[in-house]
């Protein structure tokens, strides 16, 4: 009998990341402490080395991503000569991930210290490429990444050319931090069963990119924001969430299918949006989304609110375009895919399952004249 | 428990093609007599659509491919202004696709109108972006596609700038016919995890490729080619592959996880092989694998020669530059990927398993300084 969509199958082991009883951790670490304590690159060195680095290996890293976070002028003509304004931005991030491959003379070679350095190209490239792809479409110039600023900090000025605040740049920290990973979720499962072929990196990321393109997986963040935008004001949330729920409709950003009690995750975001909304002065959905949460707990207490849920009010504080909010959900996830391809790598096995075939039975050919 | 691999999970039902003891079928059709009979647009066709065309659909389809067959200039353009020499013709193959959805104003609807348009338009252009591909890198200019070409046809007619004899077209036809379609292969899974986030087709076509792309899946008919120029002459096959054996080293093109006694495409290629070397007067890398099937039926009676073995020679003996061989297998297997796709969206659910952690349990976050 065919098992839908693998449920509560076991794929594989991990040591990467593990949710139990409602608990995110990243190789054992809880997803509170490092949201509240720990840089992005620190998350990244985390994941892919199964341990947090001192300082030095910290300050190592942070050098190799900031030499490789240059994109190819090529790609930026490129794109200045094509019509930007219909392109998806996930498909744009699929794109460029897969044209950074053409300027890795090492793209194939798959030892693991070529392999660290596509890791470290992809992971440093993305955010880079997310950024020039903003600000070509909008007729402006691409940003060059600044070797003194953290990658949090270096996202948000490549795209607005502002240095950020302090709490915009810890706001959108934690964003990644806790983005970052979520054991054998779409995308990661996707950039697992290509790698298992011994493909390379890039094609994992590329294809785990296609995944999260998907509004059943990363697309919900943009929902929410569509939502609220098409709630409009705060005294038409009551009615708006009655009136889909009567009708049975799904309300973005609640409910997930792992966690019973609650996504972990959702408190911080709630917080830094909160937090950001009153530095900005707008705190319009802030307010909307903390009324739809509340409604939403008297009617649906089974469907708390998920990472997508303040993410969406959060991001669009810190004054970033909506169709770039699953786009910044690749930026962090990449840090997590590319730990699961070299954790795939290390004790490799073609993932090949069957299926029951029920289509029709010994056909006959006829000639086309006949038919 | 984990199920490494997935190893005999049937994931899902399907009704496109199956492999039941040892016969292939696509769509209840056995593979024989497709091979023997049908063109590969009636074969992708019958995956498409789950039966068999009139002469009437026939010829739409035909139309449709032959209409949307074109790459876009800029594309040309881009691929000429950058060293094409050291990239990997499957990442080439996988970028082309890519960047395919960047032209297609429809790239994101999903109406089985707009799907079938990305399906045919991504089934036409890839075997002209491979084409152009070699060329280019050759130092030459496309070929534009005929319109009076069958698909085969006009892939080596592109290729080489030659309009293929009858005996060649027959040949890739019936390559194209065999590698259409294998039930959940690697490849084809990966398309349908990647889909099932309801992510577009392109992006599972590119997650597929990425995969075909890793040498334990489509890679393995470049390797023979490289292991018979290893070889070097027919005198040398015994010694080779006993000493290989003894080694406990793998011959390529030989054994298969899903067959147990053969592979029931080989015998077609087998036979093309043979007629295309005596029909350009080159015999010598057919009689050396001929040489070799011999000595593993003796040696190794459970591993057959499986599709790879002699699609080798084969399309050595077409002209086609080796490491073409992978993205020719891209070529044929779009269409079943395309279908797989289109089947997994018909009754969706997101495909997501879990994972067991094995990593640390319960770590203290310790602040950077201390470390």
């Amino acid at each position: 009998m065919a098992i839908e969509g693998l449920k509560d199958v076991v794929a594989n082991t991990t040591s990467i990341s593990s949710i139990i009883d409602d608990v995110l951790t990243y190789v054992g670490y809880s997803i509170d402490d490092l949201a509240e304590f720990a840089s992005y690159e620190e998350v990244i060195y985390l994941l892919w080395n199964r341990r947090l680095p001192n300082q030095e290996e910290l300050e190592k890293l942070k050098e190799d991503l900031s030499e490789h976070a240059r994109i190819p002028s090529d790609m930026v003509h490129y794109l200045k000569g094509i019509s930007l304004n219909h392109i998806n931005p996930m498909a744009a991030a699929r794109t460029g991930v897969s044209l950074f491959s053409f300027y890795d003379r090492n793209a194939d070679v798959m030892t693991d210290e070529a392999n660290y350095l596509k890791a470290i190209r992809i992971q440093a490239k993305i955010s880079t490429f997310i950024a020039a792809f903003s600000r070509v479409r909008k007729g402006l110039d691409p940003i060059t990444p600044r070797k003194d600023l953290g990658f949090a900090a270096n996202f948000l000025y490549m795209l607005s050319g502002k240095v950020p605040n302090e709490l915009e740049e810890e706001a959108f920290n934690k964003a990644l931090v806790l983005h970052a990973d979520h054991e054998f979720n779409a995308s990661t499962f996707t950039a697992r069963v290509c790698v298992a072929t011994l493909s390379d990196i890039y094609s994992g990321v590329i294809a785990a990119i296609g995944a999260l393109k998907g509004p059943l997986h990363g697309g919900a963040n943009e929902s929410v924001m569509n939502m609220l935008k098409k709630i409009g004001e705060i005294e038409n949330v009551e009615q708006f969430i009655l009136e889909r729920l009567a009708n049975k409709e799904k309300i973005m950003g609640f409910g997930h299918r792992v966690y019973r009690n609650g996504d972990p995750r959702t408190k911080h975001l709630k917080e830094m949006s909160r937090q950001l909304s009153a530095l900005t002065g707008n705190t319009k959905w802030y307010d909307m989304s903390v009324e739809v949460e509340k409604i939403m707990k008297v009617e649906k207490p089974n469907l708390p609110a998920n990472v997508d849920f303040y993410s969406a009010s959060m991001y669009h504080a810190l004054g970033i375009e909506h169709d770039l909010f699953t786009p910044i959900f690749v930026i962090s996830r990449t840090s997590g895919w590319l730990a699961h391809i070299l954790e795939q790598y290390e004790n490799n096995r073609l993932i090949r399952p069957r299926a029951e075939y029920v289509g029709p039975d010994k056909q006959v050919y006829i000639p086309l004249e006949q038919r």
